[in-house]
């Protein structure tokens, strides 16, 4: 590891307990390590508020079902949790509040998430907010998957490698961020019409040019 | 967690040692546990012998560049400490040899990965072969991921959710495992033409079922 990482103010209930720091919360033979089974949800606090931190709580629980985990922890118990660990930070502070579930171990073979050992944690950590001075943003050459193709009904942790290598294209070529077109749409928009709700149904009508799928 | 986990003799390089056991190696901020960006590859031994290993720890190096991290183990180096690791095992063990690349910390924001934290292990544990006792095989609802939609040319963990919900849902009607079809391809093979190589070629013809996309 060439560079040295220093993390942000961090505090987890993990195991019954808070933690500070990057807690280890997973280890060599855990089944999201290196099987990317966990999911996890992204909840903001600023300005002493917490906007729908109970939506986020909620859908959790509901992306844990998708990967065929154990829902452990309540709605009413995260949101305790988490008031719980707002407190001891500033009133004012930039948070993410992570709420995370992933098995600890396969059923049998070694693929299928065990639901019998599904652990969860509660991260809150400083992540200010990026600051609205606009954003350039391209059509990615990546696409979205299908329901098929990957569990997209869950806010999931597996689904995000495919976005990372699309905001690196992106980045290549001087965007900040970028829109990713379903797979079978194969239409190019035009270039103005990126931005707006109404793209979609602009870029999908027949006078714009048909793109090659990559 | 309802059910406790003991795991099988496991040996793991990280950090510049050897550690018994399930080694904690991702904290709780750790890019890999909640973005799913490791990358790893599955050698076997048996018989005091440990087919394709070169090949192996050199596909994980290029699943890391897919992955955009920095593959900073040399297969000689990764060869050596697998030789290493296996003389702690008994001789005919039949073991799981996995190396594996991830993140740290993401590059600014938090979706892309940093290439400059890229961090690795190598982990040989015992995993007893399956037993020859043959396979019940059924065609899968969902679908392989297309190249743009998913990183399919890495042996990346974030493939293996798609695989693990196809496979309980295979087990849900009494099967051992699936095969799955591509997107984009809906066609419903014939159950005899599902286990041999000939398989795919015959059940693309056109005189096979239609199958609605699901």
């Amino acid at each position: 590891m060439s560079r040295s990482v220093t993390w942000s103010q961090t505090l987890t209930f993990f195991e019954d307990d808070w933690h500070d720091g990057n807690v280890p919360i997973m280890g060599v033979r855990t089944h999201a390590t290196w099987l990317c089974t966990s999911v996890f949800d992204g909840a903001r606090a600023f300005e002493g508020v917490t906007p729908d931190l109970d939506l986020h709580c909620a859908r959790v629980n509901e992306s844990a079902k998708v990967m065929s985990l154990k829902p452990l922890v309540s709605t009413e118990t995260w949101m305790a949790l988490a008031r719980e660990g707002l407190k001891r930070f500033d009133r004012d502070a930039e948070l993410y509040i992570r709420p995370m579930y992933w098995p600890e171990d396969a059923a049998s073979g070694a693929v299928r998430p065990d639901p019998e050992t599904t652990r969860w944690c509660l991260t809150l950590y400083v992540a200010p907010l990026p600051k609205p001075t606009g954003t350039a943003m391209t059509l990615s050459p990546f696409r979205r998957p299908t329901r098929e193709s990957a569990p997209v009904d869950a806010k999931a942790g597996c689904l995000y490698p495919n976005n990372a290598r699309a905001m690196i294209e992106a980045r290549s070529r001087g965007f900040d961020n970028c829109l990713m077109c379903d797979i079978g749409w194969p239409i190019r928009p035009r270039r103005t019409a990126l931005f707006s709700p109404a793209s979609r149904a602009r870029a999908s009508s027949r006078s714009c040019a048909r793109q090659a799928p990559r």
